[in-house]
């Protein structure tokens, strides 16, 4: 039974080998607290930080530029930290999932977001050009069938490293 | 600014350097619906499951029983799927950072727990031992100041390969 649902809607129409080179949970923090929690990260569980980019649009009231993503490396795997506010153009506002979008790097993101529409899930809005959220190029946003949101975007450009 | 906070409270106390061997975002699932989440992510993602725990004690109106974890590996990283239950005696229960749980491997989890808590960090419960969720031996549970569960556990036991 567990198969009803993820076996038709045209799965054989899509590529059907669509290969990810890696995932990345991004924890969105509210804004202007994520700098604060890479700190909190670092001290509390050893994380590295690999690079940051910074949102390229800041308001004049702002002190701080807000974090658009800031990679850091734990135990072997990587997570991204990201500055939430309410009028970010961040692809992963509103994500609906508590905090956590699950990142998904593809060299193919059309077809990547084909292949999980037709297994069930739900694109929400279009393939758009990315800003730099450590997600080079295309990034595509989808809803899986248990409420998860899923970035899938190309590799992610080079952080570049900035001082805190 | 940033480390305002992380640098009291002692935590030169604790060990400095905790050895972290993995992190595994743990997405929950209301129950009995992992098994079919498995099947999406396979479906969706082509991930691969490398196992699965069971829940032990199964009520007798439950027709399959409950997934205690099954592991995933996706783009060289792993993903765990649970089913959570309102009975479920699952650490992971209540999450509360909207169901996806980040779960830190160490073969110390006292000093880790202590070190997250020295830093800001929230304990949660106890240190207890665990039931298998991919989590063999001892399992800690922290909430960060942002909001997100962090289960600190024993290297995972090996999971089982079980039939879906």
């Amino acid at each position: 039974m567990a198969q009803q649902e993820v076996q038709n809607g045209g799965a054989e129409k899509v590529a059907e080998a669509v290969a990810f080179t890696a995932v990345k949970p991004q924890l969105l923090v509210e804004a202007p607290k994520a700098s604060d929690a890479v700190q909190f990260y670092k001290a509390a569980f050893g994380a590295e930080e690999a690079g940051r980019t910074l949102h390229s649009k800041r308001k004049a009231e702002q002190e701080l530029p807000l974090i658009l993503s800031a990679e850091l490396k734990l135990a072997g795997s990587t997570i991204l930290v990201s500055d939430v506010a309410d009028d970010s153009a961040a692809p992963a506002k509103s994500a609906g999932s508590g905090g956590v979008v699950l990142c998904l790097e593809t060299q193919d993101v059309d077809a990547a977001v084909a292949k999980a529409v037709s297994a069930g899930a739900v694109a929400e809005g279009e393939i758009v050009e990315g800003d730099g959220a450590c997600c080079g190029g295309r990034v595509g946003k989808v809803k899986d069938p248990y409420g998860y949101v899923w970035l899938i975007c190309s590799a992610a450009k080079k952080c570049a490293e900035v001082e805190a």
